[in-house]
């Protein structure tokens, strides 16, 4: 119940351990075509250029970025969490030059002040985080982001790294250009192969670039010959981990990626009632509340790398603490995928209760009246 | 038997279907111990800086040539096979100057050209692939080409993509610094964590550099938070592929890593032997061989693609065509790691005799020669 890697279904370790085929194989170019269409169905998209970068999150968070940034370009990125300082980290690499939409962390954007930052630095580039890891914060007015954006002729990236497969978002009806994602949160695929969708704009960009990109392994326009038409060699594709993100998709195409957005809700719902009926507190506002990453307040007197490790030792449960500007004030509790399941829920409450109480502070926390209110919220 | 991935072994396939735990967690910190530490075995090396970078082999040798070459820096690359080409595009797009070492395809780097090149251009970083897959063209005297460049001051990057675990190669006493390799050649393990070695003068550079490496998420000087003794988050790790990693190295001690490249010498001997005996011609003179790539010309008059489809279809055996200047020239016949086996060696030689021989063409070859000289050369 961490921030990921989520548990992962039985079926999909199964398919880790398919003896493997070539990666020019007939058989995995045609498994190939099936991983893509599944994608395609995940992040709500008919962009052909939607595929699993060779690597983590983190990869196709870089693919994304180094690809669409040229040198000289301008990227606008966020303040509000973690993931936003990655993106400028990536830009600047790229050869950009980097501006700022700023949100404390624990807020998301306002789309006033996107419009303003657009209208102060015509960036080239905007980069947001649906679903902020470090926060527990979701981005709501995608839509909006990406028609301010439009306006001033820019392109938009999404980091759906925590959202996809378990968060509503969609690519093409919210007119998101890019959106990359990792395996190992909502889809509870082991990491290692990671989704990235581009439509043709942001693909006419990277292909029309005049210097190369910077990272030969990222290079989409050198990627576009093994997962394009031709499937000629560029470098080895993490086969088994393609096998994997393949079941995983499955998964949720058995599931239907409505159905399983609903479920993230109800569990992850009756999760934060229970939280917040034992006495605990969201991080995030109740309209910006995340699903599938869920940051509660530590209470003051509490040591939250205690609690953690009493968890670990305890309970075999893996929750953990705040990064960045939330270091120490929050535990971030996933809620992702197979791992979005009632008793997991029901364990951790009473586990995190007795944490609590554990720590011999002045704080207590009503463990009673947490399980009740879970129980309430799924209906049981 | 192609060029990779190769047979894995069945304790490592079941070492994929482990179920995760978190990147950070206790169990998987102490693991990262053990990985690196087989890791320096393999390698034959003291080197503190010895990870698994997050990604296929190319990942391995972006983070190499990546990191070492800043801005301005001139590196010598060789020009005798397609993974030069490779090194040439990363160095040129982290910024450097490329210069160029002159052998044909399919012939090993001259020593005496190497220390012409030093001469003529001085570069900083000299970067050789020790085992050419695209030619199957070993690089001999490496502790020569190594002291060349050293007298210059330069760094030495060593391609042991398809030697390590498989074919002699010594770090330390050939005095390489820096090393990559990917892991599903000889050591017989699924693409998606890659073998890097660097030794503290070649790090140093890296931790020295002015501007960071243009690659955030191949950043050495980053992931020396993670795999150094701090073990503090850069990126979600191929968790998966790092157990199946541990388990291909497991089994490397096992076995003892100068057994296991005599069993590649003697295997892959018996292969070479009954290719020869049948009438066929090794690309590579034998002083240059390469155990584990065996590069075979084409005969006059035979379509290679043909034969290669045909063992594909008929026998299920996958061997793969030649790349850039020697494309339809050479089948490329790996025998690497789990596949190094003399039955797989048996099974090889008699379908490919019999794909020859369905060509229907002018060409035959002497099935019953190329199998007694294979048993001659296994002692059988």
């Amino acid at each position: 119940m961490g921030p990921g890697p989520s548990d992962v279904h039985p079926r999909v370790l199964r398919a880790m351990s398919t003896p493997l085929v070539g990666h020019l194989d007939p058989s995995f170019v045609e498994m190939m075509d099936e991983v893509q269409d599944l994608l395609r169905y995940a992040f709500r998209t008919e962009n052909k250029w939607t595929i699993p970068v060779s690597g983590t999150g983190s990869a196709s968070m870089e693919a994304a970025v180094g690809n669409l940034v040229r040198p000289g370009d301008t990227m606008l990125v966020p303040t509000n969490g973690y993931f936003g300082g990655r993106m400028e980290s990536m830009a600047e690499r790229a050869g950009g030059e980097v501006v700022h939409v700023d949100a404390p962390w624990g807020e998301p954007l306002d789309p006033a002040d996107v419009a303003d930052a657009f209208d102060e630095h015509q960036p080239d580039v905007f980069g947001f985080v649906h679903a902020e890891t470090s926060t527990g914060v979701l981005q709501p007015d995608v839509p909006e982001l990406t028609s301010i954006a439009h306006e001033h002729d820019a392109l938009v990236v999404a980091d759906t790294v925590t959202s996809l497969g378990g968060v509503e978002f969609r690519a093409d009806e919210w007119d998101v250009d890019v959106a990359y994602s990792g395996p190992q949160k909502c889809l509870s695929c082991p990491p290692g192969a990671s989704p990235l969708t581009l439509n043709d704009e942001a693909m006419s960009r990277v292909l029309d670039r005049e210097e190369p990109a910077r990272s030969w392994y990222l290079d989409l326009s050198l990627l576009e010959g093994y997962w394009g038409s031709d499937r000629s060699y560029h470098h080895t594709a993490p086969i088994t981990n393609v096998y994997a993100l393949r079941e995983a998709l499955r998964l949720v195409a058995e599931e239907g990626i409505e159905e399983r957005w609903a479920r993230h809700r109800h569990v992850a719902g009756a999760l934060k009632a229970g939280v917040e009926a034992m006495g605990l507190e969201m991080n995030a506002a109740d309209e910006f509340w995340l699903p599938s990453l869920n940051a509660v307040r530590v209470p003051d007197g509490i040591d939250d790398g205690a609690v953690i490790d009493y968890l670990l030792d305890r309970y075999d449960l893996e929750i953990a603490g705040g990064l960045g500007d939330l270091s120490g004030a929050v535990w971030r509790i996933g809620c992702m995928g197979h791992s979005a399941r009632p008793k997991n829920v029901s364990y951790l409450l009473s586990s995190l209760a007795d944490a609590i109480d554990a720590q011999d502070a002045s704080v207590s926390v009503d463990a009673d009246a947490g399980m009740e209110a879970m129980q309430t919220a799924l209906g049981e």
